[in-house]
């Protein structure tokens, strides 16, 4: 008898099992042959994501294993979400650098508790081993699907579009910090380890919203995506963005509003309209800005409206920096 | 303006700007918004496959910058050509441990020759920063395209097929022993460093082959995927193991053969088929054994005849396993 090697049995018992339970005629060959074979739904156009996370850059390696796994298929639905997308299948890659039963059990049920809430379905990946001193790296690749044409891109914002967020912004930029500073915070603390792809709003802005974009590195980094893409410049009234009360609580308005403009780790959707907030008729969204001309095709700018001048001075456009800003 | 973040740069200036040279119309948008997004040819099935190559475990971490690129692509695309698709994209997550720019020039130089020879795009990736002491990790995911139920599968040998196997075998682990010892041995050090998939072969065998698997972890391993995942057994006839000139130059028979058997990195295919050789009319390609009964449907052997008993004795189908075996 052939026995399986260490790292097959891994993938065996921890993934293959589980991935089995989903359901999904469009997975002709899901995991143990060279590649997956799927099946498209005919007249659909494929939506591609990967995202890698690594421990302690980009969540503590501390966390919990749960939340490490949920979290880490929560950050790439996301950019399905960003695209209106149906979620379909996603790979994983993971380098281990330990081979802790316990820790993998419950990674894997994080994840696929995530994966059962965007009804999305492990089709394959990699188990890698890497020595004590390299961090956990988990690469996450997600599918979905559209109906031809109806991406939402970055691309597309208009000049008068109204800019708007769903939900709140900051929530989990200071959950990291509670985090790091052993404060029970707990909507904050959940906002950080547990963030919730936008699927559902996503879909509904197909068709209304001109351009959408998830935010992943904080709101003026991502509006400046959606506006280097576009050509177009913005306007942000600083007083209309949303604040939780679990924010307000936890700290100041000032060090609030920091958190929600470049903090990070948000994933709630940004988007350009030319609907107003009536028409849209959506839940949890907030107007908070105008797309406006640049001045020339290549500069793009974010202008600020309605805050203290010091306060505005003191914001950058740079946003969350993986390679400059310190690690989590 | 809104400055590139030096991650967003190394993005652009290696991989965005050459990505976009390569001309294909079923990418609709490629990098640089959430997702790509991408037109599958109609009544086609997708294949994807994802593979990690780690510094010093997958790949000697001072091999040359072109070959590292080129090799992690390949070994990739490799997957593709055991289904018998054909390559369409690929998304590229690399975890970087240093900002070296001639580094990254010649190593995407290698990708995208790689990229060019397979006629596959590159869509997407992430590009992140890791530690000094973590290692350089390139996680590529390959996708490609068959006409709907004609993929190669591993689970469908049958009693009876004729084994064989494409080029020579052990090549490629001479060549890796030949690199870390610094020998100059050049046809075996081409074919560690650059594997080349066998795409063609693999869509040639398309409705004439029962199975078909790549040979990465070793002849003996990637076999033990076929009778597993088929429920059948093998017998292998050790004379007639293709063996190169380069390789029996390099070290005596039984060396060789235990290279060829067990040392893997090959990215030669291994197929099994009811069809003889001359009726396959396939350029180079051996048989090499008989895809035979097992006693259970649970327990699969591989059998050896032709060579010695304490040979034979010695052989073990464990195969190459990246948990216990030394890395590179």
């Amino acid at each position: 008898m052939l026995k399986r090697s260490p790292e097959f049995q891994i993938i065996h018992e921890f993934f293959e099992i589980q991935a089995a339970t989903f359901n999904n005629d469009s997975v002709i060959v899901g995991i143990g042959d060279d590649c997956a074979v799927l099946c498209p739904t005919p007249q659909t156009q494929q939506v591609i994501s990967v995202d890698t996370s690594i421990a302690d850059r980009h969540f503590p390696a501390d966390a919990p294993a749960f939340d490490i796994g949920y979290r880490a298929l929560n950050v790439a639905v996301s950019d399905l979400a960003a695209m209106g997308a149906t979620p379909t299948w996603f790979t994983l890659a993971i380098s281990l650098n330990h081979h802790d039963r316990d820790w993998l059990k419950n990674f894997s049920k994080g994840l696929f508790t995530a994966a059962a809430n965007a009804d999305i379905t492990l089709i394959g990946g990699d188990t890698t081993k890497v020595p004590v001193s390299a961090p956990l790296s988990i690469t996450v690749q997600v599918h979905g699907e559209v109906c031809s044409g109806t991406a939402l891109l970055r691309s597309q914002a208009q000049v008068g579009d109204t800019i708007y967020v769903s939900n709140t912004l900051g929530d989990a930029a200071a959950g990291l910090a509670c985090y790091k500073n052993k404060l029970s915070h707990e909507p904050l603390l959940t906002a950080y380890l547990r963030p919730e792809p936008q699927i559902v709003l996503g879909q509904k802005l197909m068709g209304k919203a001109h351009s959408c974009v998830d935010i992943s590195d904080g709101l003026l980094a991502d509006l400046g995506h959606i506006l280097e893409r576009s050509h177009v410049s913005a306007e942000i009234d600083l007083s209309k963005i949303p604040l939780s009360k679990a924010l307000l609580s936890y700290t100041d308005k000032t060090r609030a509003l920091k958190l929600a403009l470049s903090g990070g780790d948000d994933y709630q959707l940004l988007f350009t309209s030319a609907l107003d907030n009536a028409t849209l008729s959506l839940d949890n969204i907030t107007a908070i800005g105008t797309i406006v001309d640049s001045s020339t095709a290549e500069h793009t700018a974010i202008h600020f409206i309605n805050a203290a001048d010091d306060f505005i001075e003191t914001l950058t456009t740079a946003g969350f920096d993986h390679f400059h800003e310190p690690s989590v």
